[in-house]
């Protein structure tokens, strides 16, 4: 029997001796490796941090001393020291168990969590209820050095400093964001690295913290001595420990970046179950962009420490050199220094993910909206899907589209997509953000747009009684509704809006004359969303309206397809609800 | 003549010596306090800069050389050197300058600038646009230490170090934020105060940047040396430079949050010209948590460097104790810390000004919504305002209401305020915002409600034809319009909808019964909000909807009644369009 086995709670580590733990280590490495390559799955940081997960909970005692994983990309291996060995042992249990910290799951989780930086505030707050109750027990969060670059990050380290009481920050160093680091923050921990910690001009110390620097993060020997020594200290310390992310899988090792999170693959030789092959936006992007920046070196592209969402390969990112800045985690920095590089005569481009350009509204508004500079913001995989909880990428629309100033398109198919980036590159007057189709459709008659006619809609076909109205990603089902409107009898208009922070005003009087539904399909939350301005529109006029998109909720690995059940947006239940109100 | 009548631009200033500069410093603090004293205004941020401001438009060529300044709480010098002087010598000036900088007035001014630590990452974008486009010129960004612990300013700072080029960062250091300074970061830039900045473990260093100390802030002498010495430096530096708050008006050295920033005032003995009697809200408030924690002491207030928006003065903070957090300009970290504390079992609110829950999004709806921790924030200043276009409050409702899990409360007078605020630190199952009200109104017939109902709307006339659902800060507004239709022989229902995210479907059905119109009004931007919500729901029904609040837009020192009149929220306005539609 092995040992993972016999393991149902942290309690059935406490009596093991190093040996014992030294083997669990290696067991929980093989479990880890066999969940990722039957579902997918952060690969790298879950490998590199098993020493650390088993000494903490060797040492602590979970739940009354607290531990909250920052991002939780880190977290398998204490879901499986804390009674979820099921999630990495068995495909069935792999489908219960998710793959961030979640309370729901476990009394040994305190949060869900799945963006960056955001442990050492949550910790910290934790520590002052636990002072406010006077409470003693330890509070300890856990933090990768790709996280430390986040501004949540930072301004939680420098009140977790002041805290005056308990609180163990373990920074987790593998040299490693997603991709390589960026930023003076990791100067300091090169340098902090290359002097085993004693070098001057400390980032921690500066800020108050109890330092201490361990080398060898996954020796299992070490880092129990280390936590011992820690345990109930009485002000915030900080150990910063290096360890080596992949370790145990010589592909991961190698590859950190390919191996940072992966979809299933071969354990024997690495290679991914699925392959992705033909066309795809993010080498369209590239290829476009990449061809601007050789005839205008101010084409300039600005990533925050996700390069690999846009298919920006170390080798494109040498390729692009210094038309390429990566902040690092710090989407915050992102906008408001891409609004700065077009004040100052440059054409840039930042990149970012839906669930990510959460972490910029104000930026948007008020570093870059208020201040009408004409950069551009991609925003990729905007849309209702499946994912975790954490990663929903459904509230862009409601986000963005209600800052004034800022125009936000959403483009169908490639050659749209790509006559929207060339002009939110080449005009000078708006800051403009374009939502990334997800499925590639390409339209051989399409015929270049002056963009700066704004809330200009596409009328694609003329009709009438029902007008569909369907937004970027829902080209196709809006096709698919208008043929089986035709099947029904009615020959409906069918109309690409183009823009998402607007009405074309004109056209919509226009479909009064002869049309008495109109139809809006988004792909994405309904609540102040797209769909709702066309409703408020009409909402005097005897013209009606049904708005499509998603509910306000956060949905949790549900299928895609059950989820658009569920929101009616199947072509034939937006039919029927069409033809229920006619 | 004066100096300062003779400055119509920096180039005007080049020439002077330091004794005809030392006399235009105090020409310029004149100019303040006139202004201040006048129209209100920032008062210590402005008059501690002035010597900073004359250097560095002696020393650089500004617009060539670029001078962002952060926040713009410290400008008026600089506005002053650069051809706005009317501004702060005649009345008629005074209204034509705004008191930010903006690329409207100028070209010195280089964004539109109103929230803090944004300046760095700013200047790090012209910096990188100046490099890319191979020009020469100099970036400064002036920041004060107090917007120094905000994430957007560690994010900026961490990037710029890395720039490896020209970059000046001037750290404004006058030992106060708003209020005094809280986080880790102080304690390291007391420690370099303390030690001319000579002492180890300086964050700046860590980094990477160079780091220059000056004791002498004020002395033009020093300055002009200095500057000197940094101007077309080639790699990023810091000139962390000691002033004084205040300086040059004795009320303002000696209470230096008292004169941060300030309402008309005596010049004389500093005495308020417009005097706050009576009952408000931040009193109202104060005394009832006050209260609560004598009771409880697992309530805690926290705030994120504006206690003065909420009334909490020093003697509150102090009364307060350990049950008052003050985080430091770090309102991503506010929320988390907050959601964190009700985690842990505390009842905490976040007193938070609707302009600046904009930089919290993605901790609303990842820290706190996802988590469904029973946290309370409460949203000062929410609605329409003629506030300087930096300042708008008009934008929580789309960014609050469309994020699941909140509940987002809008009460209407001071009992159902407290009876709101009372429910949500007593109930486990909800993060709840509060919205607070701005005219105090009492209600003594108030009933006490279950919250846990919710979306249960509170009928408080029940008519026919036309209903007018009127949220919180409107409640007056909504009595005004019923009274009006009911001279136009019309008695509508009034409803009060107590929640702005969500809706009372069993009610909206009812009303379906006997009216034909249902009008909304929000304090609020239309756009998102939460009008758009009910014209979504009867969009498919014979009901019409007319939904009233604010245009998406920045407005700019706008009077609040031409607002009114532009949005047609006026009562008689309001009345007028429904007998349109009826």
């Amino acid at each position: 029997m092995t040992y993972i086995e016999k393991i149902s709670s942290p309690e059935d580590i406490k009596n093991l001796s190093i040996e014992e733990l030294t083997s669990l280590a290696s067991e929980i490495r093989e479990a880890v490796l066999n969940r990722d390559s039957l579902i997918g799955g952060h690969v790298g940081p879950n490998l590199g941090i098993v020493e650390v997960a088993i000494a903490l909970h060797k040492v602590f005692n979970s739940p009354t001393d607290k531990i909250v994983w920052d991002v939780s990309h880190q977290c398998y291996p204490h879901k499986i020291l804390t009674g979820r060995k099921e999630g990495f042992l068995t495909e069935a249990g792999m489908q219960e168990i998710s793959g961030y910290t979640n309370p729901d799951e476990s009394k040994h989780d305190h949060f869900k969590i799945g963006h960056t930086s955001t442990a050492v505030s949550l910790a910290t707050g934790l520590a002052k209820a636990r002072d406010l109750k006077n409470e003693t027990h330890n509070i300890i969060a856990v933090l990768g050095d790709g996280s430390l670059s986040g501004g949540e990050a930072l301004e939680g380290l420098s009140n977790a400093a002041v805290l005056g009481s308990n609180i163990l920050i373990i920074l987790n160093d593998n040299e490693m964001s997603i991709a390589e680091n960026h930023g003076g923050l990791y100067h300091n921990l090169r340098t902090l690295r290359s002097t085993k910690g004693t070098a001057s001009d400390n980032l921690f110390k500066a800020l108050g913290f109890n330092y201490h620097y361990v080398e060898e993060g996954n020796d299992l020997a070490t880092l129990l001595n280390v936590f011992k020594k820690v345990k109930d200290c009485t002000s915030p310390t900080l150990l910063h420990i290096r360890t080596l992310k992949g370790k145990g899988y010589p592909f991961a090792e190698e590859n950190k970046e390919r191996w940072h999170w992966s979809v299933p693959f071969n354990l024997q030789d690495g290679t991914p179950k699925i392959s992705f092959e033909g066309e795809n936006f993010n080498d369209i992007t590239y290829n476009f962009l990449n061809q601007k920046i050789k005839k205008d070196p101010s084409v300039v592209i600005v990533n925050a420490g996700t390069p690999g969402v846009f298919g920006l390969t170390e080798e494109r990112r040498t390729a692009l050199g210094k038309n390429y800045v990566d902040v690092g985690i710090a989407e915050e920095h992102g906008v408001a220094f891409t609004s700065a590089l077009a004040k100052g005569g440059c054409k840039p481009v930042f990149m970012v993910m839906s669930s990510f350009v959460q972490r910029t509204y104000d930026q948007l508004s008020q570093d870059l909206a208020l201040n009408k500079n004409p950069a551009v913001i991609l925003v990729a995989w905007g849309g209702i899907s499946g994912a975790d909880m954490t990663h929903l990428c459904t509230f862009d629309i409601p986000l963005i589209s209600n800052i004034p100033n800022l125009v936000y398109l959403a483009p169908q198919t490639v050659e749209e997509y790509l006559d929207m980036l060339n002009w939110g590159l080449e005009q000078q007057e708006h800051p403009v953000v374009i939502r990334m189709p997800k499925s590639v459709i390409h339209n051989p008659n399409f015929k270049s747009f002056d963009y700066e006619k704004l809330n200009t809609y596409d009328v694609q076909q003329s009709g009438q009684k029902v007008a569909i109205i369907s937004a970027g990603s829902f080209y196709s089902l809006g096709k698919e509704v208008a043929s089986l409107l035709e099947e029904k009898g009615i020959h409906p208009t069918l109309i690409n809006p183009r823009y998402l922070t607007g009405l074309d005003v004109d056209l919509l009087e226009k479909l009064k004359e002869n049309h008495s539904l109109v139809l809006t399909l988004e792909d994405g939350e309904l609540d102040g969303g797209f769909g709702e301005k066309i409703s408020r529109f009409y909402a005097s006029t005897p013209i009606k309206t049904l708005c499509f998109g998603a509910f306000k909720e956060f949905t949790d690995r549900v299928p895609l397809e059950e989820l658009y059940k569920k929101y009616h947006l199947t072509p034939e239940q937006i039919v029927q609800d069409a033809l229920n109100i006619l």
